[in-house]
């Protein structure tokens, strides 16, 4: 054994580790939610040696935001797929497949996006990193709006970033709500009523 | 002076202790914040005994969602104007002044709204306080919307409260935007941007 592969059976372990912290906090936070859990907690169940924890992340709200990226990246890749249509109709059955993709991944990890929404509440770096996440979908939709402007098919005098950001929020909230069973309409209703309002008002 | 004046004297006194308090909690709230607002010093500037206050008022959050009420009452006289559009021109004029009207409100109120934001955050109370607003604007235009969806102006198809929540929701983050500077553009682009999208898919 020479000193490199030692060095890369230690990043293995480190790697290890690291993923241990992560499945430990996602279980933390999970049953305490993010106010009432704690690093000691999060070191106890991952089994690590004291102190650990700290070795790998500054704080829980640095592990937390590990933890959100995981979670939306479900949900980047969805706001991610190719948006190139050639009608209003093209345009419009993305739209609704984006949009329900958007609110099932969040439902999926609904338990999870509960303990988000809270984390934002209370946690200038948990609401930091949601701040970032917004802008990275702002500016994905922003992209989407100029290039149906260009090829013709939306109207051309709208601000796409401001377009991008009405409908990014209105997505959200609406995701919110549905994470927190505050709408009664089901998924497929949400998704059609938010896609053909938005659609409607974009396209030619 | 008969008892029922002397009654009338003491009521009319404590509604002008009230008002001080009011008063005073809106001066202490704009200068240190929800969190860091006390009681305490709301009394000392309404000089008004020691726990005078409390005899008003349950606790800094109860004070605090009756100067909310007060601050949403200019948005809530916007968002009640009488909706009677007899053609989809009309119904984007109005809602782009009312669009506009309920961003202004809030920026005219930009301080206190900063604080609302910020005590939304951290007071379960404020929170609860906040969703009942919303509820009752999101009510409103759910009315609107039936009006002009049974005047055969706007697509039957939509569920009206879906639709108001989605709506309502967009303007409520631009408006947050607005409030905390986080958006570039002024206000007449976002009124008209936001309303053309909006009335654009609702109407036929």
């Amino acid at each position: 054994m020479d000193g490199s592969e030692q060095m890369s059976k230690r990043q293995l372990q480190a790697l290890q580790t690291r993923e241990n912290l992560l499945n430990a906090g996602r279980a933390v936070f999970l049953e305490k939610g993010f106010q009432k859990a704690t690093m000691t907690q999060i070191n106890k169940l991952a089994h690590t040696g004291y102190g650990t924890a700290y070795v790998y992340f500054k704080n829980k709200d640095d592990l937390f935001t590990e933890l959100m990226e995981t979670i939306m990246q479900k949900m980047y890749d969805v706001a991610g797929l190719p948006f190139h249509p050639r009608t209003k109709e093209e345009a419009y059955a993305q739209i609704l497949k984006q949009t329900r993709l958007f609110m099932q991944s969040a439902l999926e990890e609904k338990e999870m996006m509960k303990v988000v929404k809270e984390a934002i509440g209370v946690s200038a770096i948990v609401k930091e990193k949601w701040n970032s996440i917004r802008a990275r979908f702002i500016s994905g939709i922003t992209k989407d709006i100029q290039f149906v402007q260009d090829a013709g098919l939306a109207i051309e005098r709208f601000d796409a970033a401001l377009i991008a950001k009405g409908w990014f929020y209105m997505n959200e909230q609406v995701m919110w709500d549905l994470v927190l069973g505050e709408i009664e309409e089901d998924l497929d209703a949400v998704s059609e009523n938010l896609s053909e309002l938005y659609a409607g008002g974009l396209y030619k």
